[in-house]
């Protein structure tokens, strides 16, 4: 079924400790659009500005991803993020970062995206999320992220986001930030109390946690053994995670199991290497004989 | 078949955020010891000094626990141990310790336990885990666990050591220490060429990992919302992987891994409580019931 997302379409500089790539695409809505389109096709909501390089428009090109949606906004700049994971793998240190169209108004959804059932809200500005939310038709599951930077500056409107939405993803650091919770089981039933119906924790090498009213389920990393590029491997597990859920029309505990097991081996191609290189190097079938390997590894 | 274990036993202090325990009995030898006789009988090797408070020889009364090879020293005092969890629970910061008994010979092996199939070398100085395990007739799996401390400062011994055993127990930060590698696969890998057949690396909260030549498998933690006291959950992890191994009679990839989870979900007794609590308060059928629900939430 239709999966619509919308959140950030940057130019990322990136250092990890194989190197550092200038100026390469990054931003969460295009790492989940990409991620996504192995399982079905994509709406692409979101804004760059005059600047950006046209080869932001043809990344998709051969992909069932539909960007209708991407607005290029006169006078406005791009989004830019430049990162460090030199001295911690496992957290990018910011060493600057450019707004730009990002604090703008949200980027306007076009009226053929208005009846999509699935809808990931990428980590953006909680009042834009809901702005965006209002706009859709009858959405079936709507999925958020979300940061830091909100869960402080922000609580209000996250707060009010928390209670339209079905899902949240967000990580380990953000959890405890939003609930005051260390115990990460005791954090995620406390989002619980917020309004989703479930939470998805990412924690990063250390795989992802899903709680809902009735479960808890535990799932590790792919187990990888070279990591060049963490750079939206959050972004990609949900990308994963929400493009086989919306092939699926129904939201049982297995499912999203096996959804949650799809983002994980997303998120492990993503990680092989810079930028959107990783999930330009593999395919559905390597991602379906990754996913038997880890279901297989997990049975005991 | 016949179960080993040597290692500490001894008197600690344990402060971690929901309380302080005075004077209650640990030891790595003491934890696997109670955790393995769920599974199989053990045979139990260790030293303690003339201060040794009686209740330590009465804690196995009921269970399956030989106690002949535990040797009260005139003249020598028991090891003890003072931790604190309070600033970070997966990690014990070490407010003072007295190795007493520990730093002197090697506890002898009673006679009837030479013929033990299956041994596990506790963590302490790998000179005197060699010469107890030299000791030995003709042991099937022998399996050790190290430290910090002898990584750094009895590496020659240790690395000795590695070439005489089947698989080595230790926590990611040692497996790093030891390697020199960040990432823990790698890691795993330079383990496996200095000796060991596998490897397990211990995450605490995250779980563990386990490696072999042709495997590498990955485990959540079972997950817990109520981690009183951490102290002791490698040791009965070990406890229960090594219970549950003795009764298999293989080493099958398979039989590897559920050994693994009964590890996993016997820890995950010992953390809901100070000390022994946790394990007194459990039952091999609860164990086994939660390693059902265990294995349940793993597969997707």
């Amino acid at each position: 079924m239709s999966l619509l997302v919308t959140g950030s379409i940057g130019i990322d500089t990136v250092e990890t400790p194989y190197g550092k790539r200038d100026d390469v695409i990054g931003g969460s809505a295009i790492y989940f659009a990409y991620a996504a389109s192995f399982f079905t096709p994509v709406r692409l909501v979101g804004a760059v500005g005059e600047d950006c390089p046209e080869k932001i428009f043809s990344v998709f090109d051969g992909r069932e991803v539909d960007t209708l949606g991407l607005e290029r906004r006169k006078g406005s700049k791009t989004f830019r993020w430049h990162g460090s994971y030199v001295k911690d793998m496992n957290e990018a240190m910011t060493v600057e970062v450019d707004l730009n169209v990002l604090a703008e108004r949200a980027p306007k959804i076009p009226d053929t995206y208005l009846d999509s059932r699935y809808v990931f809200l990428a980590n953006t500005h909680p009042a834009l999320q809901q702005q965006m939310l209002g706009a859709l038709r009858q959405p079936k599951l709507v999925v958020a992220d979300t940061m830091n930077l909100w869960i402080t500056n922000e609580k209000n409107e996250l707060l009010k986001l928390l209670k339209k939405i079905d899902g949240l993803v967000l990580n380990d650091g953000e959890a405890r930030l939003l609930t005051g919770q260390k115990n990460l089981i005791l954090a995620a039933r406390e989002v619980l109390k917020m309004g989703p119906k479930f939470v998805v924790i990412k924690k990063g090498e250390h795989g992802c946690m899903l709680c809902t009213a009735q479960d808890t389920f535990v799932l590790p990393a792919f187990p990888a053994d070279a990591v060049i590029d963490p750079t939206g491997a959050g972004d990609s597990f949900a990308g994963g995670m929400m493009g086989y859920l919306s092939t699926q029309g129904n939201t049982s505990p297995s499912t999203i199991k096996r959804a949650l097991a799809f983002g994980t081996v997303v998120a492990s191609y993503t990680i092989a290497d810079f930028s959107l290189g990783g999930l330009q190097g593999t395919s559905r079938e390597q991602i379906d004989e990754r996913w038997n390997e880890f279901k297989q590894a997990m049975s005991f």
